[in-house]
């Protein structure tokens, strides 16, 4: 054990569930384990390893937990740490924040949704550093975005849920979308199982002139175009499997979604960051697969600072 | 002259200006003025009624501005205090702060937009009292946004331009929408010069069974909800001279509305604050249409704040 504090993360995600040991990128050890239908059976081996870690490199200091949702942030509520109305089985009120209570007793623990945690670790380390006003996206099993606002993450009465926007439909595309709820919302659309479903293909093997990428690019700058005329986000970092899914590849893909924000846009915000190719707008995360998990980090370091002082923002009367 | 201070309001809107003196809705003397086509001579009268107000009741301790976009908000751009992209003849590049600064030299001067003004008189005197997460809005010439994040306005890149928000079309609406930029998005479907253009009525003279005002409310659901999913306010305050226009009845459009933005969220974000009938969710501005005046007192009440003991978190580098 040394002076350094340490800290453990945990990123639950719809597939697995990752967890590290450390203080960020540069001294981070990982492992994952999947998700499966039972929560409990999930997280117990993660528990596990976080407790080896502790033994092998000191006591943890506080945790960060970045959680795939809807989930419960407000700390005044019984649903504060759970998932609430996922359509994930197994896995509805699953009480993941009081789980890691249970288990490491005693110390402050961070709560988030999974993107915010991203967000936090692009934002501590990555393609969002010193940037107050950005957002994170993830397109994957579903797409959720990672709002950062005055250089706070941004909660609100719930939390963003930018995946379920209603955008325009292409003329002559009637599939109907996959969304349980809202059938063809963006993550109806654009997911990677709403891409599975629309091509009958999984998209990491979908050819690189597969009409469904141009189709899923142009939706997918409709919703960020949407994003910039809602947030005015100074950059917009783009992560997840499906835009470096196939034989695409990413950089493509982006090209393709930066010509759409383009045109959805039409000119009217008239600014140098809007103008151009967009390149340095809309970005991948420097962190690639390690966003969110740093972010765990993240947020257990700011939990285990606020503390030591306590000034957390969220319970100032001003932010309710 | 006496120890109040005393501030100097200015709503610069499309249609009219409005001015005000005072330190709030309660002491607050207000004139208004047509914009026209020309800045300057729009702008002499607001200036001379403003020095007969300090002559009458003392020296103004800062100015406010809340002003019609898209307007520069970055104070380290030329284009700070200027509107830039407007399709208002004569009042691009209008140097609207800088007009403000040589009439009166050596004040603070606050500025952002008017519907951020407008948020801003709603939080402080208003609807949005104690709620750090919030959107004013405004449907009227236009469609705009001002929106509370984390207890402060949110400016990004520039600052939010949901009116631009691009939204499906209802099956069977034909209607191709009047935004010169974007067309059909979300102002050009649902403003007031929207709906004069889709009927031949002015929205004022609208009959209460008219079908634009399904429509307009349905419309005008879907932008809602899909701010829901990018901002997850704590409450909306929908604003302007489209709600109350017409012979509908504000009460009725509103209801309208909030019975969409419920069919359109599909119950995914399950809250109570989301469940019911959302009548404490979508209302109406408590300020009317003194909510952008009230709101420059209160910019100008903060740029003087900030002038005494300078903590301006825009200057901030976490929030560039």
């Amino acid at each position: 054990m040394n002076d350094i504090p340490l800290f453990g993360g945990i990123e639950a995600g719809g597939t697995k569930i990752v967890c590290a040991s450390g203080t960020g990128p540069e001294d981070m050890n990982r492992a994952q384990f999947p998700s499966g239908s039972a929560p409990d059976a999930a997280l117990a081996p993660v528990i596990r390893w976080l407790r080896c870690e502790e033994e092998r490199r000191g006591r943890f200091r506080a945790l960060g937990i970045g959680s795939f949702g809807p989930v419960g942030l407000d700390p005044h509520s019984p649903s504060y740490g759970r998932i609430t109305t996922t359509p994930k089985e197994g896995w509805r009120n699953a009480d993941i924040l009081g789980t890691f209570r249970r288990a490491f007793p005693g110390i402050p623990i961070g709560f988030d949704t999974d993107v915010n945690a991203a967000a936090m670790g692009e934002h501590r380390w990555g393609a969002g550093r010193s940037l107050g006003d950005f957002v994170y996206i993830t397109m994957g099993t579903g797409i959720g975005a990672g709002v950062m606002a005055g250089g706070k993450l941004l909660h609100g009465l719930v939390h963003p849920e930018a995946g379920h926007l209603r955008i325009p439909r292409l003329p002559g595309d009637a599939f109907p979308g996959i969304c349980p709820f809202h059938g063809d919302c963006w993550e109806g659309l654009c997911s990677g199982p709403a891409i599975l479903k629309r091509t009958g293909i999984p998209a990491e093997d979908l050819p690189g002139n597969h009409e469904a990428w141009p189709l899923t690019a142009r939706y997918t700058a409709i919703a960020l175009a949407d994003l910039v005329c809602a947030l005015s986000p100074r950059r917009i970092i783009l992560g997840g499997s499906v835009p470096r899914a196939g034989l695409l590849g990413r950089d493509r893909f982006l090209a393709m979604v930066r010509n759409g924000v383009r045109e959805a846009l039409g000119g009217y915000i008239s600014v140098p960051e809007l103008s151009g190719d967009l390149s340095g707008y809309i970005i991948p995360p420097l962190l690639e697969e390690n966003a969110g998990i740093c972010g765990a980090l993240a947020l257990a370091e700011t939990a285990w600072e606020e503390g030591r002082h306590p000034t957390d923002s969220r319970n100032d009367v001003s932010s309710r």
